[in-house]
């Protein structure tokens, strides 16, 4: 069965799902996205995702307002219309700044945004290359400087996962110029040291996890410690435990940073309690 | 008349020239550009926009080999099919990895790229506004740290372009984090001081121009001073001269930085120089 994808208003057969090569998102990488975990059919955090899109989109000055009503029914409307097998997958949504003729000075005139949707089945709850644990290597950090925009500058991310995994790791973080780990290719970078959660602070340096929003609300609830600030790749070394979050991993946690074992080399307990009962609190509040 | 555009080995209308959402370079700005000048039909230093294709795709390790001949092709049916009214202006030219499923490990299988280019008719030899000169202002520099490989990851500059022209001026130079200029959203930065051209050497930091290649050979060849070494914003307030070079600009004067006037405010004549030599040679070498 062909995938059926939503492309400017339109619910259409994958293949037939193409944009302009005036698109600004096609020639000056001008468009942002969100993406959206469901499990059993409803959608995780959905609500903070599309907060975040808002401010991504007003942040380059993209005059779209978001509906929360209509893109939920996007979203909705695809999960029904590829009654995916597994009822659990990713949703992702794209909108640029629309077509216009090609110039690094954006036209003063009105257009219409690109926006487009589409599925993707994947195992959420029951992963287990992601219950086992992660294999991390650590990688100088040239991205960008806004990375609290979402935007679909996303090359780097995408070659450091790519040597990751074809050096027989799962992922990288990266490190900024001071020696601190900034992120995940995708999600947000975690360690637990003398029974504390360390995760960096919300800045321009990281993007602004959704996941990361909802499971430190859950550590605060289980009483547990947390510190937000940089941490660098030594004390990651010496962690006790340590994990990541993202939309389509939840909480996963992380057993080998550089080759060097993170702690007994099993799931460590604190990591282990916030992945069960994120699940537990987002199904909870699901869309 | 519309416009006809070269789309993965066709020639149609530009309204019929799309490309699938799952194309890479639409998903994660996986993807690569040039843009060459033509004058009377003849393309400006040709092969070393060739030349540097060939390098982006092999940083971004896109497994494709440039044909010069193809490509001439493409641009010549290009030019001739537009029969443009100026007989100048400009082709842009991308492409990218190609439509895959979207992860951020690019998938081992092969792939065929998808190549696109355009005409855009625009006065190279004679533009007003680039021979009485430019204003600039001064901006950081949040892009990535591979400037060199010419991706289309480009809101920054095209952020900042726009912002120059909404506050009166016409570009923006970008700022290093030492306060030494890199270069400007789509051209390198030259000043003149003590009658010594003065332009950031080459590295991972700017494009490697290939207008300012030729320039800088031009240069040579008429005897001037050349020092390539990063300068800072104070010494580009206090030159003698400041000028750009792009393939689209060509070699075009800056007379005000920051609301300062540059030298006298007139186009300095090692800046005149350079344009009608560089002009005349490169119309010699043309393809």
């Amino acid at each position: 069965m062909t995938r059926l994808v939503f492309l400017n208003g339109k619910y259409i057969e994958e293949k037939k799902a193409k944009i302009s090569i005036f698109d600004r998102g096609v020639l000056f990488s001008d468009s942002v996205y969100e993406v959206t975990a469901f499990i059993n059919d409803k959608l995780l955090d959905f609500r903070s995702h599309l907060t975040r899109l808002q401010r991504s989109l007003d942040e380059l000055n993209i005059n779209y307002k978001v509906s929360n009503l209509t893109i939920l029914d996007i979203h909705k409307r695809l999960i029904k219309a590829n009654r995916l097998n597994k009822k659990e997958g990713l949703i992702y949504l794209q909108i640029s700044r629309g077509n216009m003729e090609r110039d690094f000075e954006i036209p003063k005139s009105k257009h219409k945004i690109n926006i487009f949707a589409f599925t993707q089945e994947k195992s959420i709850t029951n992963n287990p290359k992601l219950s086992k644990g992660l294999k991390i290597i650590t990688e100088e950090d040239l991205r960008w400087k806004r990375r609290d925009i979402k935007t679909t500058q996303l090359i780097y991310p995408s070659l450091l996962k790519t040597k990751a995994t074809e050096g027989g790791a799962d992922d990288a973080w990266m490190i900024d110029n001071k020696g601190y780990i900034t992120e995940g290719t995708s999600n947000n970078a975690y360690i637990v040291s003398k029974n504390t959660i360390i995760t960096r602070n919300l800045s321009n340096d990281i993007l602004h996890g959704i996941t990361r929003k909802t499971v430190l609300e859950v550590a605060y609830k289980l009483k547990l410690n947390i510190e937000e600030r940089p941490f660098s790749v030594k004390e990651a070394l010496n962690a006790e435990e340590a994990f990541i979050t993202s939309a389509s991993t939840l909480v996963a946690p992380v057993i080998q940073i550089d080759k060097k074992t993170v702690g007994d080399g099993l799931v460590g307990p604190i990591t282990k309690i916030l992945k069960e009962t994120y699940l537990k609190i987002s199904l909870k509040t699901a869309s």
